[in-house]
């Protein structure tokens, strides 16, 4: 079993919104339903037909719970990075056939291979909420109650909306609560492999040239939805632009944001300096330098921990840069001026501050109290440091048994209704699992625990259970049948009675350690998310009326329109082009010695001189994105697809708290390397003349 | 420039000596002084006389600040480890003879190559002065002032001796300052490169194998000692056996490990384990991730990055494995029942206890304090976590001119008078320094630095200057000028005001930190140390009182003789043999699929039908060792060279605080195979014959 992952800045489950405070230039990851029609009037000269929107919603794809995609023809056809297919294109593969290494390519319908648990998901329709949500709260509720209430208030709304419409629902909270929405999906389970390049060409300069510019890669794969058994119709997709991106040219990008934290208070961007960054990054060293040693072992345990790897690589290399804009006190200083402007605006009108309180003040309190518990809480509870895959499984049937036995409205949310197949489907996914590399997470995982929280920690004696690290793993991957499906199904539908009686090891440690989870979430929602959702709706608030309407939300890993301009930049020491090609992959792969990560795949070698060199291969350009974008088409006025967005640079990493346009670009592929390789390298002339002419072969 | 490292278990500054509780089977570090001659006679027969122990004393060598090796020829060739001397290889490398890469081998004296910076030391006399030193101290002294005293009475003892003798002198504390020892060197410093193998075969197997057995690595390297430009006359050196070790042989170990902390109390482990070892493991840990980006981006960085790399994953082998260890209960309540025996033992007599006091209680006092100011002492103090090789530079030149300027008695110890000539001749060091590598070195410290005590602390706001990392670094490297060994010295004789007008950038940087590094350390050797060193010397007495003297003192980095046996073990699922042999490690190779790091050199390759595969390479034995004691010869009882120790296996890691002869062996390179090499393998038939007749050709 592996892990979900993205490459860019992944984002956890628990998400922060928050909105900007000044808007300017291609700044924005905007509403569908609201878009800055004047700014592209007014910089650009495009108004935005309504037909034009929804054609833009409905081709656009959300891939499984961390990435963006699109529809690029009328017969299901998927288009999204390699790396956000990567999880399962590697779990396809096996000793025998390794598709991550060598790549894959179905000529026929009938070659495409079924994926093992992927949800595709399309935005159909967006219904406001915001009055149905908010009668749920009376004035003299506590943030607490009033959390509750909505949450209760959402669970209604949504089983409504399922029995209604037929479609998937989804409340989305914007502006921090002062907007509701209602987001009915149509949903794709049955999902097959159609091609994926070598991760050689799709991720070629590595972790080295991760978050860097210029840039050479391949970082593309295909997908096709299906219904019924036959690929699902689409009559929304985005064609393929013949003449691909220029430089200057206004481009969109429609996809998943998953996290931003603009509106973050200054002591809540220390928090996460001094804190949250420290511990997470903390975890992902351990975990990179264990997986070289695992690697190394051999060519088997190469193969299964690659994609660990890459996802522990990218996400220390994006928490990393993160770190380094918050240390860098200039960039702090006007996060600073900001908030005492905004501290002055409210101070400045009674009503407004009798209304608002101190927001920020009450907010810094609960940061003050939250390192307290957050390392023990962020250890059970944050599913990118899970113990290993089996035991994530044995947390998810105990936890589970005991949500689902209560009303829809008092449970975590991952376990209400309208989220319920998505985790059910989690739950019993067929990903394949490696008992090597879940006894070496296990390892890692314990030792984690006793590195970050002391030896005589009751977490970690409970699980280390007095034995040592090795012999602990050992027993505990011995001692699970959870790699059987049927098993965990067997426990699952058994309920509260099956789970208590297990003698599943791994159910045991899980048992042993959800009290102590459960507290820790428990006071973390109770103590630090009720005051920190309060406060920031407050605070969104209070920059609604300074700055009035001209603003976007946060990401939400919900759909955005981006827009921009292909563009390049300055560095100190040079002029950075918006544009790379073909020839520029092969120089690069030349004055690096063709050596790992700069090695080139065979296929590419003796493509060379079929290639037209000249074909822009990577392209930058000023969109606001952030982690979950990763996938997302980039588009032209005629909504073309032009390219696909697979990164931003390392000037981008500090969007995740304040956007910037001078030297920070999103990264994609350019539409013309993607069609040069399929016809000349691969040899998948149908699928490039699918995406050209929209029909199968 | 770059750092002083061993395999093994590395040691810091901080020494914190201690003594055993029980002695068994073949534990112990024996002083030349004070060898188990009972013990040697009853299970081993054997009576070695003062000529023997003289012998093997002046024929064994103390290699630079952290290593071991013997003087093996009459003509000053000294054996020790490759990964001892890697350093100096390096060092006498650049981007054309890349020497750790393919080697080195001087067939003529002419060709030998002179190394930049490297102390041997012979320890040619012992006399005690337990009485002189205590002398110093009288009864009414708080500890901090009697160890004040006795720090005086030391320099005092040092500066007589060496004015008497001509020798290098030093008080060794041992048994936590029941006993003080003056140890007299003779030392040399001019020191040439004779022989070293491929690091491919030296370290075959890599981080991978590192601290494991069965193993297969030519971990060995030969130097010449020089005196007035001739080979060294060195009468006292160890003849090679024809023979080599067998199984079940008595064996002996002279060598100087490092520390050992075998009598630290169950409070201190637990500091170990829960704030130690989980600080410089997170310091490790980023660092290894960055080495690797580092090197991947250059060959010429990969060479240049290589010497880190292996000292940093060595270190995270070693630290990750003893944390394992202490995570253990059950060795931990081994260690719980031993001191509440000691415990009761002390309050079992009123005269005893009134003498001694709560050792135990005042030493967990202290260290319940220690974790309120250790991350900051430990990040500005620990030689380990400078931020960079030029900054360690400035930072002694700062620190030196202030020390020096103090009467002997009142410095910090390493620049008391007997320790300057070490201290100058690193801070004059020739070797290289790489501004490429340094630049990066200071990235990766001042992100530790921001990680580890947030980015409002003081140090890490005066490390930034209010600049982000990127910048800093850069200013800070393009801003100094100690690389140039003629300008360091002008600063350090300059004196106090040279450094105070000094407009280096790096001298600015260290001048603004040295006041908080000083405090740190005051409070260090104030609050802790001092009641440590207090402590451990009356837990070391009643622990006297209890075992009576067949104890040896923990290990101090000075001169100890080990005696054991070549012996195989049993691992639950396989027995372990006491040997390898050639034919081994080219099926070990094979069954790697030679890939790195099971890659072997071409050499190796090519001779492999010359080759007698069934000489034994590697082997084990159960003789008592720690970091420190890589390079030491392993001899049989006529003094004869049978190997050369270079690790220990992964279930010696807990040797740091208890033995343990039941799985933990020490790893031996065999004579036999070094002979083997030298002649059919490196063609260096005239090393070898100096070996096997003492005589240069």
């Amino acid at each position: 079993m592996t892990m979900s992952r993205t490459r860019l800045l992944v984002f956890s489950l628990t998400m922060m919104p928050a909105v900007v405070s000044t808007v300017s230039a291609d700044e924005g990851m905007w509403l569908l339903n609201q878009l800055p029609r004047e700014k592209l009037e007014e910089k650009y000269g495009f108004s935005p037909s309504a037909a034009w929107v929804e054609h833009v919603q409905r081709s656009s794809v959300r891939f499984g719970r961390s990435g963006s995609a699109s529809f690029v023809s009328p017969n299901g056809l998927v288009m999204t990075n390699h790396h956000v297919a990567s999880d399962l294109i590697a779990d396809l593969s096996d000793g025998q056939r390794d598709y991550i290494r060598d790549g894959f390519y179905a000529a026929t319908l009938e070659k495409e291979l079924k994926c093992p648990h992927v949800e595709l998901a399309v935005l159909m329709k967006i219904e406001e909420v915001t009055d149905r949500v908010n009668a749920s709260v009376s004035a003299d509720m506590s943030p607490a109650a009033a959390q509750d209430a909505r949450k209760a208030a959402m669970a209604k709304v949504e089983q409504e909306a399922k029995s209604r419409t037929g479609l998937e629902p989804e409340v989305v909270t914007l502006y921090q609560g002062a907007r509701y929405d209602l987001y009915l999906y149509k949903k794709y389970t049955d999902v097959r492999l159609v091609m994926a390049p070598e991760q050689g060409i799709a991720f070629f300069g590595g972790d080295l040239d991760n978050f860097e510019y210029p840039r050479f890669d391949l970082d593309v794969a295909f997908v096709r939805a299906y219904e019924n058994g036959r690929p699902a119709k689409t009559t929304d997709y985005l064609k393929w632009s013949p003449a691909g991106a220029k430089p200057n040219e206004l481009v969109f990008i429609s996809g998943h944001p998953g996290r931003t934290q603009r509106l973050n208070t200054v002591e809540h961007l220390c928090f996460l300096r001094d804190v949250h960054l420290p511990l997470i990054l903390d975890c992902y060293n351990q975990r990179e330098v264990a997986l070289h040693q695992f690697r190394a072992d051999s060519p088997e345990n190469a193969r299964i921990g690659n994609e660990d790897l890459l996802y522990v690589q990218n996400g220390r290399k994006a928490y990393g840069g993160i770190l380094r804009g918050l240390l860098d006190e200039a960039l702090l200083g006007r996060k600073i001026a900001a908030q005492q402007s905004l501290r002055r605006f409210i101070q400045a009108d009674e009503e407004r501050q009798a209304e608002l309180g101190d927001a920020h003040g009450r907010l810094a309190e609960a940061l003050k109290a939250l390192p307290s518990f957050y390392s023990e809480y962020f250890l059970l509870e944050n599913r990118r440091v899970q113990l290993c895959g089996l035991f994530d499984i044995a947390k998810k049937i105990v936890r589970g048994v005991e949500e689902t036995s209560r009303p829809d409205g008092e449970r975590y949310s991952e376990f209400r209704d309208a989220n319920l197949p998505s985790f059910e489907a989690a739950l019993f996914s067929e990903a394949p699992i490696y008992p090597e590399l879940e006894r070496f997470r296990l390892q890692d995982g314990l030792v984690r625990l006793g590195r970050a929280l002391g030896g005589g920690h009751p977490i970690v004696r409970a699980a280390l259970g007095g034995q040592d690290v090795g012999a602990r793993a050992n027993d505990l991957i011995a001692g699970t049948k959870l790699a059987d499906i049927a098993y965990r199904r067997r426990l699952y539908e058994g309920g509260k009675a099956a789970v208590a009686e297990s003698d599943d090891a791994m159910i045991a440690l899980a048992r042993a350690l959800e009290p102590l989870a459960r507290r820790l979430r428990d006071q973390y929602e109770e103590e630090f998310e009720s005051v920190e959702t309060d406060a920031y709706a407050k605070i969104a608030r209070a920059q609604f009326e300074m700055y009035g309407e001209s603003v976007y939300p946060d990401a939400t890993f919900t759909l955005r329109l981006s827009l921009g301009t292909v563009l390049g930049y300055e560095e100190p020491d040079r002029s950075v082009p918006a544009m790379t090609t073909i020839r520029g992959l092969y120089e690069r792969a030349e004055a690096k010695g063709h050596q790992p990560p700069f090695q080139l795949p065979t296929s590419w070698v003796r493509a060379r001189d079929r290639l037209d060199l000249d074909v822009p291969m990577n392209f930058i350009c000023t969109n606001d994105i952030i982690g979950g974008n990763s996938g997302s088409p980039i588009f032209n006025r005629g909504t073309e697809i032009v390219g696909i967005v697979f990164d931003g640079n390392i000037h981008g990493l500090v969007w995740d708290f304040q956007f910037d346009q001078q030297r920070a670009r999103a990264v994609g592929v350019s539409s013309g390397a993607i069609l040069e390789a399929l016809g000349k390298v691969y040899r998948a002339e149908p699928l490039a003349r699918e995406l050209q002419s929209g029909a199968i072969d």
